[in-house]
Formats: structure tokens, sequence, C-alpha cells
């Protein structure tokens, strides 16, 4: 076992190393001519000038919660928190200066002909991404686990990877679409200049967006549900096998091993993608998919293996719901793909509609959004208890105290399972906005036609993985947090226990119901299992606490979209004031004889985002903390449950109602119902700007949120026990 | 007691004359020249047009359930259910025809002059359908309880009215928005004629649907409401005081009690409201809101007088779970009117969005309706915990067998406070579309611009009362469902018992966790309390079946909003095609030489709603059974919380939105931001229409989903029992 396990972290610095040789092989291609290089610069600049920004705020708010965690936990859950956060902004950093070194090369590569190459450049920049949120996530899990043999403290390193995602979905999600959404309003309703138009002055505002959002708080987003799910399965395994040493350590190591293995298939996958020099769309997906499927397929049978090696109680159900959780995840894909793309049907109605105007774009494109929660919802629902069932070999008394703990664990590995090829499903997630940047590019840097063509097969195949990417993001989030909901009972277990020692027993359970008086001895606390807690606490539906923590936490997700969304339109308000501002002070800008100022235009994004992400931020960790105090545990389960479920589905809902309006577009734009520039295209323009934040800030948001209030919780479980009104 | 308790079903009685008394005051008025009656006698004739196609449908829908529930539960239940259903038919069929009556003759009155005689006919038209949905509903169940004693097969008596309130509230809010939105989007949008124009064949049809939409099924929405929570609070008191013979009768009879009370305060509030025959906005409303503060104040102080006579246990706390509940309702009526007046900054920052087209209308608006659902939830909660706190009188342990019956018991009777003014909240809420319809009359007879102003300022206040008693209809289904919650696991106790009765105790406990086995007597389960059941089910939130549940609940409430939506755009779509022709066929149309063909639009309207309204109507009465029987009784809770919190705060929101949009297009109309026919204009226009399925289809059919998918489960809850798969 002891020389097994160290490959975890062998396999997880194989992944750096990739992403280090993957990074320097799109270093080394040719950054195209000076105009290019140019644009690509400014790109550059303007996402590492938000970057900075961002993280001089967030040094502050780390450097007071390091502070809080020393003084009121330990300082080994501040340590792994500060390694929490370091790690993820790690990862983001390098990601995102791969990323803009990459999309430059790509509009290079498509200019000199070759599909391949181009695609081989967009994809590499996705894949170090992809390589490093996996690597470092890994990395630090296990080394800090092999060297403590604590996973207590790692729930530090998750929350530091979860303050960071915060930052950078909230904020990165705002910058984007404040941009894009006011390079939209200005440049295309307005003065009737094409996207990405050199004229417009918040076009390089829009291009680092795409970096800032889609790229970098897409990955701190994933590397939080990574890090998270892992940690929590790991503690679901500790728990399921308390006393039981051995298997104990390989109930704790099983999510670790199959994540590394997961790691190392993505590095083949990424491998396997390649295409033709003249590919079109449909032999682009292939290729993807080629590489993705690859992963997926012997992921599910090494599960069987790594399981079956370490010889883990219920091996054999524990596996299939690694299988359960890789299966959702491709479902949920899949889902999202048809209900967003307009090769299917929903799609092309949201586009018919729009020949009786926006208003009915509007309706039907909502309309199709909450139908299309059905299916990811009733999929996650089959996948929790197939997950549960499987984990403990179909037993009969389900819900005993033992299957409860195999149960639970198995559906926080059903999570791993759908994580474990995050290597892969990052890069081609990554990959879109490269693509997408790479077009822009073009078109800035007036490049002929046709490779605008190549950048925008690219970049609609990136739109296909971008929604896949999204569904899988929520869906991984929802059981994650699912997980971490589990190991929050461990936590206030923990916390109970340290009461238990440091004032006695009595004072321990005096919080508790009465049922708990017969609690007797430290040991019975200690043996107690999550259904002696629910119990105990009276965390049953039927608890005011509970309904009104569920009430609370359904309000939380959508208040936060709401304040989101307020957050996008006056940021996207300011910059379409500036846009209009030089528009009139310098009538040569849209003459094309002087240049905008796109500094000016950066600069209002960044300070808007910085601005606006505050309060939603803080929302989202003070809520779990001030329920705590007043409803106390079960308030707070109520709250997350509430939360979640809430949350799952309003964020699938805008995801899918803004792709689909998105796509709505580009149907009309192919030429459908009047093509370009008709009454349905002007409608269909609303539709895509009322979905921009609908999928890039406020829906992904959900997933920090959900993640976010469970990681709070836990952290603060010591707090809730110790203070606690109601 | 007995002579005491004769008084329910006399002051309903009252009610029930008194509204003859006011519908034949309203039928005595001046119904205005030949046009004004043919108009008026279009929308009435298309109004029972549509009733008697959806009572066709629904003729059908009874029968079968009334065989199933003869059938599978008793026959008493059955006659209940019948009895539930006929009178809520009836309540709607007089307030819609009194209604139709009021609208033209309201014209009429304002056409003589006067504003308090205008007010008057509006109003009193109005408080025809008030007082005969609370007249009938208390009626029906005060005098069923009083021969029968039983309040089991009562809950038949309010699935009835479920029944009747899901096809009313889903089929006319289909038809409402159908027609609204055609009429708009070809009369408004692309042929340029003003609303209500008689050149538009749509502009019966859009009338026709106030009627059956806001008036019938609004009605029967909060007929549903009323009659719940007096049952369910009912229910509760027999079991709160469950062997204690006395004090048991009285805890039935308080919340009709207080109900039938509520009804004379209604009376006396609905002879308060007057007005000067010159009156404007302000004192309008002033007039209004004496009426109904006098009603609520008065209620609050009898509740006291009530329960103090009535000598029940815990008087004085319950009295304040009353007030509670009825300042829950001013609360959330009150932000309602904040959020989606244009005198409060939300609207006017939507409005203002406007200049930048209709995409930011879009994006402020659905922020602004999202933000605006955290002082409702926040006061549901906190109204949830000080009803159930002050019915227990601040007791030391909370969460006791007996501080639980007892709290849930305050929380029922919470909801029957927030409800015990109906007679007047409803009146202020039915008179709304009586204004609207006015207006529509004055326009499309050509009367003086001056009679149109005059029904606009009564139509403004409409508005108002209308978004008002949408907050009120939504509070009072959260709390009556959750009371219903409480019933649902009262009625799973009372099909134990009869398992244990027919097949032994074994039987009856099998399907209960091993803790159940400790109950060795149908004695022990017959005094078994609610946390007894939430631990013998495993209720608890660390159950997937919970979970799943829960999240199952939370898509519900999406997937049927989304398949509303849905059935709005396509019903709308067929209407759009059908002016199109009309106005293509004929030319003498739009010239107004010629007449346009209203009765075909009415007709399209109406088989559009109700072959549209099946669909969604069956999924809210399928999904309680399908998921009973897959996941059993921890299941269905889990559904029923996560339909009622997410469905509560998805209900705020589109109700909230729709109605900003509606009043930021009206404050631009009144001269700001470039005001009528501007480019801001234009882009409210588009939020406006968004709104409609918003505020008038989707939103309150949500309010049906919570309470009806509570009492499915309710009166399924043998079925549960006997099959559960896992």
């Amino acid at each position: 076992m002891s020389a097994f396990v160290w490959l975890i972290p062998v396999l997880a610095a194989c992944a750096l190393v990739f992403a280090a040789y993957k990074a320097a092989f799109v270093s080394k291609a040719n950054p195209g001519n000076p105009r290019m290089q140019e644009i690509a610069a400014a790109i550059a600049e303007g996402a590492d000038a938000f970057l900075k920004s961002e993280y001089r705020i967030l040094a502050i708010f780390i450097a007071v919660l390091l502070v809080l965690i020393a003084v009121f936990i330990n300082i080994g859950t501040a340590v792994c928190f500060l390694l929490g956060a370091l790690c993820s902004i790690l990862a983001g950093v390098f990601g995102m200066k791969v990323a803009t070194k990459a999309n430059v090369r790509t509009a290079q590569a498509a200019q000199e002909g070759g599909m391949n190459r181009a695609l081989s450049i967009a994809f590499s920049g996705g894949s170090v991404m992809g390589m490093c949120v996996v690597g470092l996530g890994l990395l630090g899990c296990s080394l800090i686990y092999l060297f403590t043999r604590n996973y207590d403290i790692l729930f530090g390193f998750s929350l530091g990877a979860s303050s960071i995602a915060l930052f950078a979905r909230v904020g990165g999600g705002i910058y984007t679409k404040a941009a894009d959404v006011g390079a939209d309003l200005v440049g295309k309703t307005e003065a009737g200049i094409p996207e990405d138009d050199p004229r417009n002055p918040a076009t390089i505002a829009d291009n680092v967006g795409d970096n800032v959002g889609d790229v970098a708080g897409m990955g701190a987003d994933l590397y939080e549900s990574y890090c998270g799910s892992v940690l929590a399965t790991a503690a679901l395994g500790a728990s399921a096998f308390i006393g039981q040493g051995g298997m104990q350590l390989k109930a704790v190591f099983a999510p670790m091993l199959i994540a590394a293995v997961g790691v190392f298939l993505s590095v083949i996958g990424i491998f396997l993608v390649k295409t033709k020099e003249n590919a079109g769309m449909s032999q682009l997906l292939k290729s993807l998919s080629l590489g993705v499927n690859f992963s997926s397929v012997f992921i599910a049978i090494f599960s069987f293996i790594i399981l079956y090696v370490l010889g883990l109680t219920h091996w054999l159900g524990i596996s299939f719901s690694v299988l359960t959780g890789l299966l959702a995840g491709i479902i949920i894909g899949k889902t999202t793909e048809y209900y967003t793309s307009h090769s299917y049907k929903p799609t092309k109605k949201i586009a018919e509609s729009a020949q009786t105007g926006p208003a009915t774009v509007i309706i039907s494109g909502v309309g199709t959004g909450m139908i299309s929660t059905a299916i990811p919802v009733v999929t996650i629902g089959v996948a929790i208890i197939l997950a549960y069932l499987c984990a403990t070999e179909f037993s009969t008394n389900l819900l005993s105290k033992e299957n409860l703990s195999f149960g639970l664990y198995g559906i926080g590995i059903a999570a791993v399972g759908m994580l474990s090829t995050l290597g892969i499903t990052l890069a081609t997630d990554a990959y879109g906005p490269i693509a997408d940047n790479a077009g822009g590019n073009a078109q800035m840097s007036g490049l002929e036609p046709e490779v605008r063509d190549r950048t925008d097969i690219l970049d609609a195949l990136g739109n296909t993985t971008a929604a896949t990417g999204k569904g899988f993001a929520i869906g991984s989030a929802a059981l994650t947090a699912l997980a971490l909901l589990a190991s929050y009972i461990e936590e206030i277990k923990i916390a109970l226990l340290r009461v238990a020692d440091t004032s006695g027993l009595e004072a321990a359970i005096r919080n508790l119901n009465t049922q708990a008086l017969a609690v007797d001895s430290k040991e019975a606390l200690h043996n107690a299992g999550f259904a002696d807690f629910m119990t105990w606490f009276d965390v049953n539906l039927m608890n005011p606490k509970v309904l009104v923590g569920v009430f609370i936490g359904a309000m939380l997700a959508f208040l936060f979209c709401g304040l989101t969304m307020g957050s996008v339109g006056r940021a996207a308000q300011k910059m379409v004031e500036e846009v209009r501002r030089q528009f009139n002070s310098d009538k040569g800008i849209l003459d094309g004889t002087s240049t905008p100022d796109y500094a000016r235009c950066v600069e209002i994004s960044t300070r808007s985002a910085q601005r606006e992400m505050i309060g939603s931020s803080l929302l989202a960790i003070a809520a779990p903390v001030a329920v705590g105090i007043l409803l106390g545990v079960s308030g707070v389960l109520g709250l997350l449950i509430g939360g979640l479920s809430s949350g799952f589905v309003l964020a699938v809902f805008m995801a899918n109602s803004g792709g689909a309006w998105d796509n709505a577009k580009k149907f009309v734009e192919e030429g459908n119902f009047g093509g370009k520039g008709s009454y349905a295209h002007k409608a269909t323009v609303v539709g895509d700007t009322v979905g921009d934040p609908f999928k890039d800030t406020s829906g992904p948001s959900l997933n920090i949120l959900i993640k976010l209030m469970s990681m709070v919780s836990i952290v603060m479980a010591g707090v809730t026990v110790a203070l606690n009104i109601l």
C-alpha cells in the first residue's frame, strides 16, 4: 500500500510536467504578424491587469481569513487554506497566460491554412489549464495527507480553493459579460459595426473577458469541485470504515487513486486529439470526442481494477458507483447539447419564435431553459440513488447506520468518477475561449475572411464543448455539495467531541434533543452515525428550523443570481457610456482613422467587476454563518439542501436558456428566418444579450454558491455548535 | 359551545346574502349605450364559452376522480370532493357573471362623471367574487364538519377545490396571456394600433381573458388556499389535542370561527370603501386601504377575543400566531408594491435601463425580480418560526412531541390569520380586471377620452391591488402548504392504523425502520407524534430518498413554469396568425370600415388553453403519486418541501418581475425617458410582453402546484403506504 499511494503525487506531478511541455509547444508556435501580436499583447495585458487587481483584493480577504482560521480553528488548517488558495491562483495564472498566448498563435495557424495545426494549438492551450488544475489540486491534497495523515485540516485546502473560485467565477463572470454586453449594445445595435471590430473601444475588454471569465473562472470553479469531491469522499471513507485501520486508509486513498489514474488517462486522451488539415466541424467534434471518450471508458475500467487491487469492502459495488457518476456526467452533457445546440428542435423553435419579435424569443427561451432542467435533475436523482444502492451492494436495510455510511461514500465517489477525467474535459472547455479569441484576433488584425471562417468553425465547436462543460460543472458541483453535506455532520461530531474534551460530555450534548441524553460516554458520541445526529439535532422535515433553512437556501440562490445580474447590468451600462463618449469625442474612431482607447474600457470592466463582486461574495459567506448562529445545525442543513436543490435547478435553467439563445442567433445568422440583419435576427440578438449574464455570470456563479456555503459551514462547524441561539 | 359554532355557517350564509345584494346593486346600474352593451355582451359570451368548455373537460376529470376516490378511499370523501368542486365552480361562475356585468356599468358610471359611483360599481363587482369564495368555502367546510364530525373526509372537499383551481388557474392563465400577448404582438407592434382598439380582432378575447384568468382563476386559487388552511389547521388542532375531547373540538373550531368573524369584518370593510366623486389616485387608494385596514385591525383584536372565550390552551400565544400570519401577509403585500410600483426606485431603474434597449430591460427586470424574493422569504421564515414559538408559548423544549403539535397548529392558524380577511382582499383584487375591462369598453365603444382617463385611474389602482393580491396569494399558499404537510403525516398515521386493523400491526410497521419495531401496540402507533414518524420513515436530510425528493420537487416548479410559458407562447402564436390572417383577408378591418371576427379569436384562445393545460395539470397530479410509489413517504415529503421552497421563491420572482415590467412601461408612457413611441418605450413594451406570462400564467400557477401536490399526497397517503418500492 505505502509504495502504491506515492503514485498519486507522482502522477499529479506528471500532469504538471505535461502542462509545461504543452505550454512550451504553444510558445514555440508562430505568433503572427506585428499587428496580431500587438492585439494579443493588449489582451494579455488586460487579463494580467484584471488578475492582479483581483488578487490584490483577494490578498486582503485571504489574510483576514488566515488569521481567523489560525486563531479560531488551528494552524494546520490555516496553512492548508493558504496552500489551497495559492495552488488555485497558480493554476489560474499559468493557465491564462498560456491561453492568451495560444489565441494569436491559433489565428496564425488558421492563416497558414491547417485546421489540425490550429486545433492542436488551441487545444494545447486549453489542456495547460486542465492539467494545471488537476495536477496542482491532486498534488496538494495528496502530499498534505501523505505527510500529515489528517484529512480534517485538508478542508482548509478546499476552503482556500473555494475562496479563489468565488472571486474568480463571480468577478470574472461580471467582467466578461459587462464587456460583452456593453460592446454589443453600442457596437452592434447602435453603431451597426460587427463583433470584434477594431473600431469598437470595448472589443479588447470583451476578449479579455473570455480569458478571465471562461478560462480562469471556469478553471477555479472546477478546481474547487475537484478538490472538494476528493476530500469529501476521503473523509466519508474514513468515517465509513472508522476503527478499521487498514481498510479505512484504503477508503481514504481510493478517491485519490482514481483521480490520479484519471489524470494519466487524460494525458493520453489529449494526445489522441488530432484531425486532418482541412477538417470540417463534424471531424473536429469527432477528434475531440475520441480523446474524451477514451479517457472515460478507460477510467471506468481502471476504477474496477483499482478498487479490486485495493481490496476495499464492497469494491464491486463502489466501482459501479464510480460508473454512475461518470454516466451521469455524460448524460447531463448530452442533454445540455440537445437543449442548446441549433442542430436540435428546442433551439430551432426559439429561432422560429424570433419572427414575432424579441418578446417571444425571451418567452420561449425561458420556457425551454426551464423545461431543460427535467432530465439533468432526474439524472442526478437516479445517480444519487444508484450510487448509494451500489455502494451498499443493494443491502436490505438500506438506511442502517453501516449502509448509510457506505451509501454516502458511494455518492461521494460518484462525484469523483464524474470529475476523474477533468484533465481532458476542462481542456476541451478552456479551448473554447481560445478559439473565440483567435477569431477576434483575426477580425481585428484584418486577416483574410477565410481565416475568420476557419476560426469560426473552431469557435462553433468551442460553443458546444463550453455548453457541455457547464452542464458538467454544475452536475459535479451538486454531487460534491452532497458529499460535503455528509462531511459537515462529521465536522459537527468532531466539534462536539472537542467540547466534550474541554467542557465535559454534558456540555457537548446540552444543545441536542432529549434522545441524545442516552449518550453516556465520549465513546458513544464518537461511534454515533449520521442517522443519530439527524435524530439528536431533529434534522427532519417537520422541524421549523429545517423548513425555514430550506426556504432561505432556495431564496439565496435567486438573490445571488439577481445580484450578479444587476452587477452585469450596471457594469455594462458604464461600458456603454464610455464607448458612446469615445465615439462622440473622436469621430475618427468610427471612420477607422483613429485608434480607440481600449485600455480605458479594460479598466472600467476591471473596476466594475471588482466592486460588484464584493456584495454577492460576502452574502455567500455570511449566510451560512448567520443561519448557523440563529437556527443551529438543523437550520444550516436545511439551508444547504435548499440552496443546493434550487441552485442546481436554477443554474441549469440559466445556463441552458443562455446557450440556446446564443445558438438561436447563430441559427438565424446561418440564413434561416431571414438571416443576418432581418427582423428575426435583431430579435435573437436581444435573446443572446440577455443570455450572456444568464449563462456566463449568474448561472455558473451558482456552482460556487452551492459549494462555498457547504465549505463555510464545514469550517464553521465548531462555531455553530458553540453559539446557537434558537 | 354547540350554539356558538352554528355561528360559523350563519356568518358564511350572510356572506352569500351580501354577495347577492351586491350583485343586484351592480345589475341595477345603468349598462350604458347599445354599443357598450354589445361589447359587454361579447365579452360575457366569450367568458361563458370558456367556462363551459373548461367545465366540460373538468366534468370528465371529476367523474374519474370521483369513482377512484369512492372505490379506493371511501364514499364520504368522494361526496365531499364533489361538493368542494361544485362550490368552487359556483363561486367562479357567479363571481365572473357579475364581473362581466360590472365592467360596462363601471364605464358608464365613469362617463356620468362620478369617480365614487364608478369605484363603487367596480368594487361591488369584485366583492361578489370575494364574498362567494369565503361564503361558499366556509359554509361547505363547516356544515360538513358539523354534521359528520369527521375532518378526515373534509380533505376530499379541499381536493375538489384544488382540482378546480388547477384548471381555472392554469387554463385561465394560458387563455388570458395568449390573447393578451397575441393582441399586443400584432396590434401594438405590427399594426401600430393602441391597446383595446376595436379594429384588433383579438381585443375581445383579451378582455375575456381578464375575466377568466384574473377573476375566476384568482378566485379559485384563493378558494383553495382558504379551504385548505382552515381544514389543515382543524386537522392539526385535532391532533394537537388528541384524547382531550372538549379541548380538541375547540381547537378544530377555532380556525373556522376566526374565518367566520373575518367574513363579517370583511362585509363591514367593504361598506367603508367610499370616495369623492372627483377623487384622484391617492384618494382612491386611501379609501380601499381604509376598508382593508379596518378588517385587518379588527380581526386581530377579535382573534384574541375568540380564542380567549373558547378558553383554548395557549390561547394567548395562539392569538399571536394569528397576528403573525396577518402581519406577514401585509409585509409581503407592501414588499410587492415596493418592487412593482413605479413610485419606487426598482421599477424606475428598469424603465431607465430601457434607454439601452429591450435586452437591458429584461436583464434588469429579471435581476430585480430575483432580488425581490429576499424580503418575502425572510418574512415567511420569521412568520413560521414566530407562529411556532408563540403557539408553544416560548416553551423550553421546543421540539418535544407536545410542542411540535402546538407549533404546527400555530403555523396553520397563521395561514388562517393571513386569509381571514380574504373577503375584502379578494374584492380589491377582483376589482382590478373589472376596472381594466371598463377601460377597454370605453375605448372600444369610442367614449370621450376623459372617460378613458377616469377608468385609467381606476385601472392603475387595480394594478397595485392586483400585485399585492398576488403576493398575498403566494404567501398564503406557502403557509397553507406547510400546514398540509403536517396533515400528510396525520393521514399516513391513519393509513398505517388502517393497515394495522386489516392486516395486523406487523404489516403496518414493516415498511418503517428498525426503531419502529419498538411499537408494540396499535395504541402506541395511535399516540405517536410527528417526530416519531420522522424517525420511523427516516425523513431526515441524510436520507437519499429525501434528498432526491427535494431535487425533483425543485425541478418540478421550474418544469411546470416552463411548460406553461411554452403554452402561452404557442397559443399566442396561433392568435398572431389568426389576427394577421384577418388583417390580410379584409383590408377594411384596419380602416375601421368592417368589423373583425372577434368570436374566432375567442375560440382560438379557448381551444389553445384547453389543450395546453392538460399536460401541466397531469404533471402536478402524477408527480406526487409517482414519487410516492418509487421513493415512499420520505421521498414525498422531500418532494413537497422542494416544490414548496423553490416554487414559492420562483413564484415571487416571476410575479414581481412581471409586475415591475408592466409598470416600467407605464412609467415611460407617463412621459419619462422619451415617453410613448420612443425607443425606450418600445423596449419596455418587450418587457411588458415577457412579463405577461410571468405574472399572470406561470407565477400564479405555482401556487396551485404547491398546494395541489400536498393535497394529492394527502389523499393518496393510503396508496403510498401500501405500494412502496424502495
